[in-house]
């Protein structure tokens, strides 16, 4: 992880003002390398509170908007060496679209959060503006940035677990084992509005993450799906617990579970590979270990920062192993990605594909259409219900 | 754990000769705690071979036997205070049927192997004769006979998880990710032949297994199946991994699976059950502990033999807490509560319900349909096949 | 493990009547996989306890005693072919030296609980009349029944960890955490009073086992002793807690904890061994698990049954991996390895080793020697205390 | 944990160049939370190094020093409203104390990595400096800062445990297994070198990191020492292997373990404490985790994050539980107690104690006594050494 640079990237966020979750994460996984530094901002919808959120972050006054557009102007006023290199767009679902369009088309290089917008067309329009404007567009699948998941990446994608037969991924969270949207939980307000969060609740929260993770790891395509969406907890007006069958392409079936309902599970996204020659299994809970069972040997616990693990792995580690790195290491890990590509546009050179290591604008566009796809399953009598 | 008793019951058993693997752990079942004594056999379908595995068990020549039928037509000549008190099918599945059909028949009381047999009708006719004859008819389930399993279904039982939303149930292996029924494994051999293991391969052998620990922990039925199954290995004639979307009755959805491809898996059979006031999971191969996650307070890791355990757990447990006790001595437990109600009847009496716990005919009846359903479910393009 | 024997091998016991604890866990260890039989006994140092627990079992009034010197001497008079092939002595420690060297003396093969007795004298005694008389020993250190630990030995000893450097062992029960024994609890009583339990309290119940867990796997002997004993609970009369500093022979060093007020631990004996080339590391609570970290790769969990384990590893198990064994397997391998000793006796031939493989009369001594020194250490100002 | 400050706190660093290990995880940890900005630094004992890592860094050249004097000369010339608000001293430990003693006489926070200085009288020096110019200095003992060594010590302190019996600490590495400092590894080289690691290696190293944890934790002061140290691997110059007996104030007893050549041990800093009424147990490879067995149920495993935890845990946590923190968040937590401090005295207000949560000047000196008295207690042939 190189430490030398010539300048810090300049960056404005959008969203993840006061009272904000995750926002916070996003600003921290970006100091966090004393790479990227924050200059501009509109950090909320409400203009007030964008404003003082910017003045809690020591934005300068100049650039603390109150509204997203008047960034935008004001930025592309600025001269290049203050301009932002980019944008992180960390609002609710409903905004990334117009928000990401905007900058796309001026040609700024974005981050969004997942998942990426509400429909497949506006993903699509996404898609050929990015390939129009050759910008960079990462897309903040966190979990694609733990060390181990990029090692089960190297292994499966090198053959250790020879052909690919299943693969099991599950995300189990009991936050919303209770109708908390009615108390006044904000994260869980928008998240079960179907204004707000889009057709899907906990299949478009958490289990389009399970996808990303399953999809990075194994290159594998969804061809088919069979789900079973319920909304478990009376009340709910969006999915709390999707159960899916899955035929991946090149026969290998799977299995996806995404539940907000799990009580007593905190964040336990954890993915099982299985192949002719042996299998792995991760949990986002224990990031720092990835258990590897060859059909002839004992199984073996790989931990992060190992000097027999592939270089994209270990090239992802800040500390050796034994100093667990987490969640938030791995959410940076995404960005160091985007920057490593941003700063070979700007060099005018070919990025190193290990350094620029990111989920990009189709990974969030595959990820629409999981969610409205099994959507469309789980109100459909007929078992599979085709990805195209 | 009550250690005295008037006399030993006398068994014979119907296979587990020379070769086979169940049979020895069904005797060292039944030998553990001293009260049941094998005293007459047919332990093969090969007539040499079963009074080889006879003379090996100590058997005296006039109770060792060729042929189940021989064995059945000797007992009925013996007098009563020699006759054996039931016997013990441990045959392929394809055996069980006449074999337990013939002994119900003759009023002997029975322990067959799971699955019970290969069709409902059969089944049917099985829970006939027992209701007709009276007699006690165990199957070994043998995971129910966990003490572990046994707390968890006081837990669910008594309201401790509150409404149940959801439950979820894995049974993973990986002793046939390789084509071994190619190679002359004899336990691959017949669980991989349709002649011989039914209609189905892992589901038939681990699902139902599955199907019966969710089963009995919460009290649920199935109300429909969504089965994809598969047979992942190249040249496999059974199915060799299965999932299966669920709907049980009162609206409690769930995921079953059932694999014997997962590559570096033992004999994971897994446990979640999921309410509205918290969660529980169990694991097979940590029998000793049960993870019970309330929603308002840390996750506990009950522990087998404690103090504050059910009275039908603490009563199946053999030593105290942390001496650890594990799959022979669940497989007793079943064995231990055939035997309850077997002395019971020999007294006449009322069998104590805590001692005479055990899975009955009619829950291997439940998991034959079980299995039929499964892979009539498998079979069509409709997405809910009901169970009844 | 072989299931064909010529005969169950006839064994009387000494101790274990009703409210003992470890002698139905010894009955079951023997019953398990058929191969003895209990005919004689004297249950108690109370003879009306005595005979009423023989009833219990189901022993014949005429080899049923009320005191040991009658069962002894009952058997004496019995002709070969009826007489007792050993004596299994599960009395309080106390009661261990007479039985056993009046059994010895009478040339009957004997299988002893733990710590063999209260002095090395005795132990030195028995040794000398084990040595003169020929007969088979057997001490129930039952935890080196446990096919990992026997793995853990196979890999020590053929050198897959190099040089040892270091071996660490831990014994920590909670039980005695509060003053049970003031409350009517016997196992406690008779273990925290000097009478019956000797000169130790936890470091002769438990801190015993830990010795001989550490000297089984690595075959090392203690060269000097650095002990620090408490009695952590107020009124306790023998310690609770032991704390040692080792130094084994051959420049090997150790520390050895066992404790009985370590709140919440239940029966966590576990066991560390570190050498030039990696470590092992076993859990008495995870039994089926041993850890094999090499310097130069990732940790492997090794598991009981695999093919890639030792014969001496393989040869102690009764169902594949996966299925659990735990306590009560494992204490029954120990009386295998002395019913394969004295079936050998019986054929006149010699004893195959890795069947005969069980904890010896030499072994007893040693823990005798080890507890004596323990407490000399404790009791003296110098740092270390020679075990010679 | 609060977002909002009118400045960042401006600190330089000395050591932490090129090559070093330990400097960037400080500087990521102070980046984190966008509280610290590095504006000067002379971060090598090379000057040439240090400058170029200085240009590395994106430290402007006037403040880009050659070495640590003139980096303190400079500071001091410039105005308030620019000049640094604390120093971080990351050197090997033989610089701490002229550099500590420097910036503190010239009133100047400083922030020192342990193990605080070589000589007691070091130390006791710079608690006197500290004393008489009432500046800020603190220890980066890093692993006070997880939020649940937080609780822990919120637990023990708040009697949730009873009256404490036992303190077992214990930090295990493998990574001195082999004699790596001959063969170029410079963290193992100075490290391994007396003259710059001083009296103790892995004791001095390690050890004192779980003196100082289990101190924290208990706020138990150990009363006398008995140690055993080792030079494990051939050629060592210093101790890479300690096993001490502890006797802590009021009749406690412990252990404590520190090891570097654990062949397979990552940096397993594992701590225990038994009361009266139940124990706890932490790992720092599982920091998230807090397993408290009380002596009335069952365990109960306690994650960061809960709301059912301390105000002083859950202030310390930047994401929800199930998201793992680790490491580098532990140590920026440290950073951040620090920082209240520095704030606090900038605006002439009492700190929160909560926020100004960090070790002390004291706590280093304790932990310097600690090393010296271990030592000397490893010469010793008496059993007992006391602290003071």
């Amino acid at each position: 992880m190189s430490a030398s640079h010539d300048r810090k990237l300049r960056y404005a966020m959008v969203g993840g003002g006061r009272d904000a979750f995750i926002g916070a994460v996003h600003r921290r996984a970006m100091a966090l390398d004393g790479q990227m530094e924050l200059v501009a901002g509109a950090l909320s919808s409400d203009p007030d509170k964008a404003r003082a959120s910017g003045r809690d972050l020591g934005l300068a006054d100049a650039r603390n908007h109150g509204r997203w557009e008047d960034l935008l102007a004001d930025e592309l006023k600025r001269p290049a060496d203050e301009r932002i290199d980019f944008v992180s767009i960390v609002t609710p679902n409903h905004v990334h679209y117009p928000v990401a369009k905007a900058f796309a088309e001026a040609g700024i290089h974005v981050v969004c959060d997942k998942p990426l917008v509400h429909t497949s067309a506006q993903a699509e329009e996404l898609v050929r503006t990015v390939e129009r404007t050759g910008i960079v567009f990462g897309v903040t699948y966190n979990y694609t940035g733990y060390p181990m998941v990029r090692e089960a990446r190297a292994m499966v994608r090198g053959g250790v677990l020879g052909e690919l037969r299943k693969v099991t991924v599950e995300y189990n969270q009991g936050w919303l084992a209770t109708h908390v949207e009615a108390q006044g939980n904000k994260q869980a307000g928008w998240r079960t509005d179907p204004e707000k969060s889009g057709v899907a609740g906990a299949i478009g929260d958490i289990g389009s993450h399970a996808e990303n993770l399953a999809a990075t790891v194994t290159g594998l395509e969804i061809e088919a799906i069979c789900a079973d969406l319920g909304s478990l907890v009376p009340g709910r007006r969006l999915d709390d617990d999707g159960n899916l069958l899955l035929r991946w392409r090149g026969g290998v079936r799977g299995v996806l579970v995404a539940s907000q309902i799990a009580a007593g599970f905190e964040n336990d996204l954890r993915l099982r590979v299985f192949g002719s020659k042996g299998s792995l299994e991760w949990r986002q809970e224990e990031p720092n270990h990835l258990v590897h069972a060859p059909l002839d040997g004992p199984r073996r616990i790989l931990t992060r920062g190992s000097p027999w693990l592939s270089e994209s792995s270990r090239r992802a580690c800040r500390v050796p192993s034994g100093h667990p790195e987490a969640f938030i290491e791995a959410f940076a890990n995404v960005y160091l990605g985007v920057a490593a590509d941003i700063r070979a546009r700007l060099a005018g050179v070919r990025a190193d594909p290990i350094a620029a290591d990111y989920p990009r604008v189709t990974d969030g566009a595959r990820g629409v259409r999981f969610i409205e796809k099994t959507v469309e399953s789980a109100a459909s009598e007929r078992k599979w219900t085709p990805m195209t």
